[in-house]
């Protein structure tokens, strides 16, 4: 695979040194009027709103290892083909997953009518085990947190365990969206793996989210082949349920999840290579993830991130403007579980990394984005004032910057030295349908889609045309 | 039937008069105290809460002729005899609908990459007929209105017609919600019907709901023995969705829907008389609906109904307050699809009609009560100045007359003359969970379900003891 880059890399020079003799102007650099003009292409453009169309009602799911995720490789190469950008796909091997029945019920509590029982609404996640096809029966504790299913480990074997731990929508709401996700994902990642290692029968978290339409958020379990049990994430108003019933009494559901772990399948990263002049072999890459969960269309996540990615390049190719360095639009595969569209780039482009002078990802939704965040060193900061003053006038000139960004697709490059660069967006309400089937093509706002394609189209310029040294990431180790 | 309600109000006289004798204190009439102290007691009770926890917790889902139905008139039974109340099970003949299977995608369209299919969440709607259980296959037309549909008539047969109707969210924000929902559900009864007349195949609607989480709302088709096709609702993203794709081409659906209409079953409207001391045989009716539909625990419609109008015989209980009227609290059964027990009361007392002095039916969901309305005639206004008095420092003053309620289970009385009252309730978001499985226990506000017991229980009360005369209503012909 990294003999595809590196081939990839070759064709790129050839492609400069056609294209430098070409109809394209001369580069305009990081003038304020160039940056001004792509930041006013790109708010009156809907080029980005209409690839998001074709990629979610025309394909929809996209889920690793599926027919969507082929469609929507194949669609988004051919629409950067259209663009004469210079397009290779990066074979990735990825999990194949795919979701089967999904149903559960409460058939014991105390109080319970005869007759009656009580439905569940849940979504298997992602590499989640299968009950037998007929379902299987078990008594269900509940617990808070990882200290409460610690004291109660006598318990756990057999059992169902339910870890009802809510989403903080008010930290949501005050512009942490991010920790208020952190902190309850944990659960669906450490979470169902300590319960598989402790012997439950199955495993169920409360949906990390923030809405209440008695919608399950599917996303990646921590289990692996040889500890896979059932897994499941539960409505916010089941795991209330649940946990009001517990406090009844005794409290027994029949759980059925049949979805199945079939053989690693034959994917791509999708590579499109807008050609540099002068510093063709230097890379500034823009991006987003191509797979989504399966329950959507995956509109916010993420094919808004690929969508505005691409109409970077086609923005500059309408202003007929070409940078210094080669901007490389890269939709990735397998973000949502597995990552191996990121891991397999990183393998193929070790060797390059000095070259990668910085990357973009917008992976955090549709939301309004009022401007940049970036992983880039404290004394290059001062070098970004012209990017803040061309964004300033559409009221995105926020200019944030952290040791590290960790997006998914980027954090191995980003610890290789690649600064990262990420849209700062609004996710107050991104977590309400973030992995739900109500991640829907109605759920991105044009005007806030524009914007996003502004400010990525004018970082992106920017970055490929810098002469300041823009230095490397320097990532903490972890602790 | 009719002898069944006889046999209840000699009942009825017979408890009267051996409680006069018993440890009940005087009635206190509307003296403002006493309108005070109901009040203050229902604010600071959550009897009412513990029923609707029962309620929705215990059995959930009560659609007619369910297992959950039968088990709610058990439990609203117990739960009034407890109180003291004299409990009639009004025998009712109600229709027994049972949902099947129902999933449907979109397997034909323009720019469907080979292998695709796009996954279209919708529910049956009650009544709806089935397709083949291996589904149906039909091209799909998408219209706005009857006069799309009309324009279109010759496409109707053999396809699956879609009435793309959106509920106005903002009319619904601004106050008139029960207008938008009129204005969408129109096409669910009438325009289901309109197509099966047309030859359609199938017919979808837009859910008649305000939210966006992708959730289909159910609710009573207008379908009829004889004349019944597959009916659903989908979700509005879903609406949309076929809309967009429509206008690329051709669009064919893959249907399958397989409810069955089982023969009527037996059930019951819970009746329970709190006799009154010197005007017994007169009748103020406080209720709800009991039966709900099949997807959610139906907290908001109509379990708060119910609990409310049960929480106003435990108030008065409490305090050991007697009415000079009887206060009936009923149960009713089949408000959402056909109305059978209301039609069986209304023909069981046709001449006992002017015995019934008022009735009052919750049936509005959970929001933020701030008043009542009612249908007594304009003179009666004028009586009411203590009643608003007393309901003034909750903030629930307001009482606003029309000349008629036409409540679902009150319609028929109303029109043989007796005056309607209803709570008046803030329905901004009643309608974002209205018929779908998001209607549960925790979108009922603890403080909001006790100020609507306050103010049931004072109105129920102060028409029960009223000395003025409150007068007929006087619906005005059908246009
Ligand atoms: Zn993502
Ligand atoms: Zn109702």
């Amino acid at each position: 695979m990294n003999r595809t880059l590196r081939h990839t890399s070759a064709l790129t020079i050839l492609a400069a040194s056609m294209l430098a003799a070409s109809a394209f102007a001369a580069p305009p650099g990081n003038d304020p009027a160039a940056l001004g003009q792509i930041r006013n292409a790109a708010l009156k453009s809907d080029w980005a709103l209409e690839r998001l169309a074709d990629m979610t009602d025309l394909i929809g799911p996209r889920l690793s290892g599926s027919a969507g995720a082929a469609a929507a490789v194949t669609q988004v190469a051919d629409a950067m083909r259209k663009l004469g950008a210079t397009v290779t796909l990066q074979p990735v091997k990825v999990p194949h997953w795919v979701r089967g029945a999904e149903t559960a019920s409460l058939v014991e509590y105390a109080g319970r009518p005869a007759g009656v029982t009580q439905r569940v609404v849940l979504t298997a996640l992602g590499g989640s085990g299968a009950t037998p096809q007929a379902g299987l029966i078990a008594p269900v504790i509940v617990v808070r947190d990882f200290e409460e299913l610690k004291a109660r480990a006598a318990e756990v074997k057999g059992r169902i365990v339910l870890f009802d731990v809510a989403f903080d929508q008010q930290m949501a709401e005050r512009g942490q969206a991010g920790t208020a996700y952190g902190q309850a994902v944990i659960y669906r990642g450490v979470g169902t793996r300590l319960a598989a290692q402790m012997g439950a029968a199955a495993v169920l978290v409360r949906s990390a989210g923030g809405a209440d339409y008695r919608l399950p958020h599917t996303g990646a379990s921590g289990l692996q082949d040889g500890a896979r049990i059932p897994a499941a994430a539960v409505s916010a108003e089941d795991a209330m349920l649940m946990t009001r019933l517990a406090a009844r009494g005794p409290l027994s559901m029949q759980l059925i999840l049949t979805p199945q772990v079939l053989p690693d399948a034959d994917s791509f990263n999708v590579i499109a290579d807008f050609p540099g002049t002068d510093k063709a072999d230097e890379i500034v890459i823009v991006s987003g993830h191509l797979d989504s969960w399966d329950l959507g269309t995956g509109a916010n996540d993420d094919a808004t991130g690929v969508v505005t990615a691409m109409a970077v390049i086609d923005t500059l190719k309408k202003l007929d403007f070409r940078p210094r360095r080669t901007i490389r639009m890269i939709a990735w595969m397998n973000e949502e579980n597995g990552g191996r569209g990121g891991a397999t780039y990183l393998e193929a482009n070790k060797a390059n990394a000095a070259k990668h002078i910085a990357a973009i990802e917008s992976d955090e939704g549709s939301g309004r984005v009022f401007g940049m965040r970036t992983s880039v060193g404290n004394e290059a900061m001062k070098h970004f004032a012209p990017l803040k003053a061309a964004l300033l006038p559409m009221q995105a000139g926020a200019l944030q910057r952290a040791d590290a960004l960790g997006m998914g697709d980027l954090h191995g490059l980003e610890a290789a030295g690649v600064p990262s660069f990420a849209p700062l967006i609004d996710e107050s309400t991104y977590f309400n349908y973030h992995h739900t089937p109500a991640d829907t093509f109605d759920k991105v706002k044009p005007e806030d889609l524009r914007r996003h394609v502004a400010v990525m189209a004018v970082t992106t310029w920017y970055l490929a045309n810098m002469e300041q040294p823009i230095g490397r990431a320097n990532v903490p180790p972890r602790q």
